[in-house]
């Protein structure tokens, strides 16, 4: 065939004389390119293939419903009361005409003052003297970490495991950087005569260890969890350390709420674990720290040559951080980290104060009728929704999920709003986050005393 | 061949019995899992082969030197003087206790106070309305505007032309998207009589047009231009426009200087011209809007059907910006809009006091030996050093570039600091920035004595 099509053609060049050659080139010439500008004309500047599929997020369409229908918002994992003061002035004082300097570009991969905090705080947590130039990288929010985190170490093919429920962006991020995600679900066990809690949420010890092959690259894991606030245990970390290390695999360890844990519970650093350093990149939140989540200050830290990877992403994306977001942070860890076993650190009050919020959540939902998963960290609490499904009508809401239908209605019939499970799990395991709704519970006592309220008045509305 | 083995495979299988089939499966795939796990062993983490060839940018070599060897810094583009008082009083003021929920998340794709500033703003200047919540995205700097605006808009093989000198951050954008960039440069006209202004600096219209084909997505402009201060004219911006109407191409204008014009020049919106804004994303900056470059405060605005797809790599990304650097951007901006017309107006004040410290730097190089190109707009100048070259000695530095011989060899021998032109070059374009450096004014008056003292002193010692 080839050989015929390539004979035809030079007969007919052959025909063609000399004159008449170049004039004939360029009017084919003009007429394919005529022709491609053509076919471009029907060209309507989609999103590129690989990101085909990416939809609004959760939080796209509760914030417009928030606005919209104007429930009592217990959606959003944010404070609805002031944070702590000095951390305000610091920001303030950062903002004053006498340090100008800091209104200017301040290093890329993060600012010194901050950095230098925070290699001081970390080398002290995990025992071991972390190098502030090349092992700490501050970005926009924790979130921007997980991104350069996952873009700078997951290779077009890669398999990450990611364990169910978890922070929403994982899975996007994963996917846009041509990775794999494998999902591995934490299961309810069967509980009797008591609430659950998050402890009872566990993985699978022979389903985590089959989602590992050879093509695995790396791990999230979340501890706290949100949105089930579970701190993982050392033997629950040991387990998932032995298999990063047998695959050698990385751990991708987003640890935002590290100091939102209610006693007896404790926070273990997986970065801690032996053998775990070389494989670990931890990730941190000041949105999370000093309840300012509208700073966008995140951090992560591990060894240079994992640290080399997110530096070329972060240079890539943002290139560089707020200075005077980064300054008042700084300011805030330096009296922190002079406190730490005190009463008075930040750190050691702010669960203190959560936890009685918790409380009251947990018994607010009970006397609803709903079943609570009763959280050891976080400040999210899953609660399982079905023992009321019987007395609602769902069926004006056209989601395919019915936890996104309960949140829904919820917020249009009561005014109260909630955030569907369902959006932390897989497209495969979207029904195992069905029957539940999260609220968060880091808002004003009187906030959750309207929201008790509400349920209440729907409750007896019921009779 | 696969007949044959296949037929091998098959005769060995049934000689096995079946009660070692089982055993033997087992076993082999423990083997096959053992032998993979160990391939991995050898993985080191590096950077994904997509990501392969990225470089430490310009500004991080060029920024530890400063610091290294604490010349007078006329490399990075920021002011070493106060911003404004009222946009530092007004961040100090959104830091403030008593809005304290601005500390907290705002909306994903733009604070609403700062979206409908801007939208009024920029409706204003463009003759035609825009809708603040789906024609306007802010970004954590202009850099993240333009990370989204290319991840969102170029498809794996996509050419995106780019006019060089460019500012650095384009190529490697472009490139992590898949996308090729068509480097296509402003070229210095003879003049003789006089210094060469920014206007001299042309692009051979036969150049670009041949640069556009069917593969073609987009072109990136900037204007006013970094490094060169290029304002580009309406007839040049009309047959960028033809060119994009023609192949149906997508213009990403970069637009940060769009205040730091000299007169008689203009600024001119690309968007403005016929038929060019449903295929216009415009950028700008506060950073250089109100000479706070360290806030990282970007947007980008342009008709929904572009936004949307910004906006899904923002979500992806960063998810959403920081809340108390947005408000007092609003605030600066509800102040400037209503004043624009007016002398006291912050944006006609800016390039008026920069006017003047242009002149005192094209006067300073003139005497210094090179030749400078006086810029009709931004905050920068090349100038060619190379009257300097048989006077100076830079055999001492090993950089390929001649220009990162010059600016090194300044910075450690004579402790002043410019920045290299071929990084605004693409790979086989570098020669064409080799004989220059470029040099901010944005300066205190004071520095740029010192800088003249410097060069003056430099001079003298040769004779």
């Amino acid at each position: 065939m080839n050989i015929y099509i390539t004979k035809q053609l030079s007969t007919s060049i052959y025909r063609i004389s000399n004159s008449t050659l170049n004039q004939s080139i360029v009017s084919n010439l003009r007429a394919i390119s005529t022709s491609a500008a053509m076919s471009n004309k029907n060209r309507t500047f989609e999103l590129p293939s690989r990101y085909k599929g990416t939809k609004e997020s959760v939080w796209t369409e509760y914030i417009q419903m928030a606005l919209d229908y104007k429930p009592l918002n217990l959606g959003q994992g944010f404070p609805d009361y002031p944070p702590p003061k000095y951390i305000m002035d610091a920001l303030a004082k950062a903002s004053n005409q006498s340090d100008y300097m800091l209104h200017q570009y301040t290093r890329g991969f993060g600012h010194p003052r901050l950095v230098a905090a925070i290699a001081k705080l970390y080398s002290k947590l995990i025992g071991r003297e972390i190098n502030a130039k090349t092992e700490v990288i501050t970005t926009i929010g924790a979130y921007e970490a997980l991104f350069s985190t996952i873009m700078g170490h997951t290779e077009v093919g890669d398999e990450v495991i990611i364990i169910e429920p978890f922070y929403d962006c994982y899975e996007p991020m994963v996917r846009y950087a041509g990775g794999i995600p494998k999902f591995v679900p934490l299961r309810l066990k069967e509980v009797s005569g008591r609430l659950p809690t998050s402890a009872d949420w566990v993985l699978d010890k022979d389903e985590l260890e089959s989602a590992f092959n050879e093509k695995t690259k790396s791990i999230i894991i979340n501890t706290p969890n949100n949105p089930l606030g579970k701190v993982f245990t050392e033997a629950e970390l040991t387990h998932i350390a032995n298999l990063c290390k047998k695959w050698n695999a990385l751990c991708i360890s987003d640890e935002v709420y590290e100091w939102i844990v209610y006693k007896p519970n404790k926070h273990i650093r997986i970065a801690t674990l032996p053998g775990m350093w070389e494989r670990t990149i931890t990730i941190g939140s000041a949105g999370k720290t000093f309840n300012v989540t509208g700073w966008k200050m995140g951090w992560a830290y591990c060894p240079a040559n994992l640290m080399k990877n997110l530096q070329m992403i972060h240079q890539n994306t943002v290139y560089t951080g707020v200075t005077p977001i980064q300054e008042a942070t700084a300011i805030g860890f330096e009296i922190e980290v002079e406190r730490l076993d005190s009463d008075e650190c930040f750190f050691n009050q702010l669960p203190k104060e959560l936890e009685s919020k918790r409380d009251y959540m947990a018994n607010m939902l009970v006397n609803a009728g709903m079943k609570p998963t009763i959280p050891e960290g976080g400040y999210f609490m899953l609660a399982d929704w079905t023992p009321l499904e019987s007395k609602i009508d769902l069926s004006g809401e056209k989601d395919m999920q019915k936890d996104y239908k309960f949140t829904k209605w919820m917020t249009k019939s009561i005014g109260l709003q909630g955030i569907p499970p369902s959006a932390f799990y897989g497209e495969s395991h979207k029904n195992l986050g069905e029957n539940f709704v999260r609220y968060c519970f880091i808002k004003k006592d009187e906030n959750l005393q309207k929201a008790n309220d509400i349920l209440l008045k729907w409750k007896s509305s019921l009779k």
